[in-house]
């Protein structure tokens, strides 16, 4: 029997339409590219998308197509977010710091009809012009008096002259909403197609689960970038509970984003480890924290329990949190549960080193190479699939990468390696692809690491897996010394020793300036699997 | 185009399964009919729903059947909440205080397969059995000790024998999983039938509007029974967040609830003005507030701004809220907006008189006799109409009330008069069916009994209409004296004729020990129109 109730479509113009009249005042403000800091409210953000989306309609973007953006934090882009999906359209996030050839192949891949960027890539697109599709229109997010040389349309007098209210465009709630390619370690940038429904699910979702961050009270600046995942989901569900945004821009250094916080009185900030640690880094400098700024969400790559210890000793609360492109992000929230109030301070830190306990709406399983389930008993280890209305059901346009990464029950495989307590404390042990084979016993890299970064002298590192004729791979440990520190390896060896068995120990331990990063700021692997490809140093015996 | 993504059904199992792994430790607390306090975790909740339910398929209770609970706040009651539309069938919560031709008449009308019932009503439900359908099963939520005399289940024996897992069936999420009548001034109670999507949905809205409710580490008491409007979603908004539940049972009185919330350290208790009433007697009383209590929503009816300064000089915040059986049921909040932060607290409290701003999920219109839509100035009024997935698309197997309920575009006419601020603020100026016509002129009656609470002496009020051959129409004041008090009539219309035009002021003040109240606990209009009906009384010349 059916239930007598309406059934209206979930739509993403609805959170801005809310937000512009029951949180008119909460604001959005932007450190822009052009150098200023700009404020506007969710009032006038909403009076603007709807001005945008009129001037999408008469550029005549229809529903389903693609609109892309290559462009950093800040309320244009925030703009795009709702305007395109609003007319039916798809908002396809493209990331800047992807290689020429991959962000070609995701222009052609995604078929992009107009094409927003900010002013930064002006030249780096001046000079691809000529492979981009013909006739692709190009937007740069400023206005008239910043507008760069050539051949270029302008955001603000495109949507100068258009009415700023709209009726929303009824659309069925499966509707195509965004697309973001996540980059494999082998093959093409693979897109994630997001609807209208998964969207405002995960919006809702992420605030059930983070209830103390997202109040209208609050601002949040999200470092992670709008251009990947979403910002992790923070574009929709700040303005749902009419908490302000506060967008950083290009500039995620150090400096720059104290000065931002502090001056914003930012409650929550989030983004990935290496940006807090740049983060760390000027606070020391200082002596003090970024006034008002009470939680970092860490999430993208492990947070070390290192930089968990000087957050909280400082008095910022770290939330540690996991997620995947192809999930909307958020999959976990590590908010320390209410049976550890009373708990020693150390007991709660070691807690948050694990990724946290899934959201409300998500399901997950850890299976064998058999794909078996395994026990959610705390031990038992096995690759993490999971399952809800946030997950993807296929890659866009992939079938081959699709069939890969869905099994039989209709799970999705996340690749990642991880062990599940009985209170639903997930904590990731490895990517799949990360675990070194030595001898047919797995090695965690990723334990390695987070020991590594206690010892002293080490700044950041990397475990990688060298081919070895005998054991058919061996870690191979990579540091960056800290600033005017010099660790010495048969050190830092030692010290893994007291943790680790002697087989499972690195081979060796290599000194570098800094690590090659991904596209997205996480410490690039294969990059350092190739420049250390020919690497050798002894195994120990077993 | 349609997005990528798993379509999976919203499912209330899930809502539970998620607080038993997550937020295993959270408590449901329970002030039972049998006279102790009973404490379980969500994961005890959980194994017992499982073989709740797994004793409900084993008597026969098939998807789409109803069954009924008449019963008081307390474990088993959720339980049923849960395993009731775990398994496909629909908990039909039947409201105790109904006079016995409209419970019988709901019995019937819903087709009821199973009754579950506390054990206060053993003696009623015995002298009724003859008139309840045939064969009718009624299981006594209590053990074998605490059993009544009489043909009876008892629910601890039936639930016993059985496996305390299940995998919960698939289900659409348009699958109909809650019942609730709702009593009309005139003709016969008409049913809300709620779903699965609509239950999931409103849970996940109300912590989006009340983020700071809903925490984990805090424990909320619904006052507001279980029987009437799901409590308010708290049954479903609690588990979600994994806020402890404290329920307090049949003793609503100001002792009994001022012991609870003081034992268990409640941090929000939600219930309609009558109860806070009586907290606020044993408040006075004691000369201090239950510890933890921070918060109190007050909705069923308005709340009084003599009893929201009452509680906020206490230190207690009061949220006003609005909602209806029909919209799940909650409409607004009233929490203060940021911007009102460092406002004067006369200017504070004065908006709390308000009813709030509505959830996200819901759209608001107001229309004149007409059905033209009015502005949201703040000044126009209108009857409301709201729209939204938590709202009602008609009555249970009732064509003609639903007719008159929704709107040529769909809106559901909720019979209440109310003006809508540019920032959303919803202000019921009246039930529709409330209001006095006078000489063609409206009067309010909310607005007289809200002046009249103001003036010293007066306890309790209620204005009604009573029928006047030159007016149409004419107020009439009744009134409650405060303990020791002999409030003057001259004196109380001398207070409000400060506020109100002379045609406006009562024809009369009259004064009662106490005043009728709903099977709700409201104060019931209808009685009293009847027991006034030949009130006379000289209007004013105009």
């Amino acid at each position: 029997m059916r239930g007598m109730m309406m059934e209206r479509p979930l739509r993403i113009a609805d959170i801005l339409s809310f937000a512009a009249e029951v949180h008119a005042e909460s604001r959005v403000v932007s450190a822009r590219v052009e150098g200023d800091v700009h404020t506007q409210t969710y009032a006038e953000t909403a009076r603007r998308v709807a001005q945008l989306a009129n001037a999408l309609t008469r550029m005549g973007v229809a529903p389903g197509e693609r609109v892309a953006t290559l462009a950093w934090n800040g309320h244009r882009h925030l703009e795009l977010y709702y305007a395109v999906p609003g007319i039916g359209a798809v908002c396809h996030t493209i990331n800047p710091r992807l290689a020429t050839e991959e962000l070609l192949y995701i222009v052609h891949h995604a078929g992009d009809r107009v094409l927003f960027a900010d002013i930064t890539f002006a030249p780096a697109l001046a000079q691809l012009r000529e492979r981009l599709p013909k006739g692709l229109p190009i937007v740069m997010m400023t206005d008239r008096a910043h507008m760069p040389e050539g051949d270029w349309l302008c955001f603000e007098e495109l949507i100068a002259g258009e009415a700023d209210h709209l009726d929303w465009p009824e659309l069925p709630e499966e509707t195509a909403s965004g697309l973001c390619y996540t980059s494999g370690t082998t093959g093409h940038p693979k897109g994630a197609l997001y609807s209208h429904r998964s969207t405002v699910l995960h919006a809702l979702m992420s605030v059930a689960a983070l209830p103390g961050t997202f109040q209208a009270h609050h601002a949040i600046l999200p470092a992670v970038p709008l251009f990947h995942v979403n910002a992790w989901g923070t574009p929709y569900s700040a303005p749902l509970t009419g908490s302000s945004l506060v967008l950083p821009g290009p500039r995620l250094d150090g400096k720059s984003l104290f000065e931002l916080l502090d001056r914003e009185a930012v409650y929550s900030a989030w983004g990935v480890p290496t940006v807090w640690l740049a983060l760390l880094g000027e606070i020391d400098a200082r002596g003090r924290t970024p006034q008002g700024l009470c939680e970092l969400l860490i999430g993208g790559s492990a947070a070390p329990r290192a930089m968990i210890d000087r957050f909280e000793d400082k008095g910022i609360t770290v939330t540690h949190a996991w997620g995947m492109t192809e999930m909307s992000p958020l999959g976990t929230q590590n908010t320390t549960p209410p049976r550890l109030a009373d708990a020693p301070a150390e007991a709660v830190r070691a807690l948050k080193e694990s990724q946290g306990r899934r959201l409300f709406g998500l399901d997950f399983k850890i299976v064998d190479d058999d794909g078996r389930r395994q026990p959610h008993d705390g031990r038992a280890v096995g690759e993490l699939y999971v399952r809800g209305n946030t997950v993807i059901s296929g890659y866009f346009e992939n079938a081959e990468a699709t069939a890969a990464a869905i099994d039989g029950e209709g799970w999705f495989g996340t690749g990642d390696v991880a062990r599940i307590g009985p209170d639903g404390m997930l904590t990731i042990t490895d990517r799949a692809k990360d675990l070194i084979k030595s001898g047919g016993e797995w090695i965690s890299s990723l334990e390695l690491e987070n020991a590594a970064l206690l010892c002293e002298g080490v700044a950041q590192c990397a475990v990688v897996a060298i081919a070895h004729e005998k054991w058919g791979e061996r870690p191979l440990l990579v540091v960056v010394p800290a600033e005017g520190a010099a660790p010495q390896k048969a050190q830092i060896l030692a010290a893994l020793g007291e943790h680790f068995a002697r087989w499972q120990l690195p081979d060796d331990v290599v000194f570098v300036e800094a690590l090659p990063l991904t596209a997205t700021g996480k410490i690039s692997k294969r990059t350092l699997r190739g420049q250390f490809a020919g690497h050798t140093a002894s195994a120990p015996e077993r």
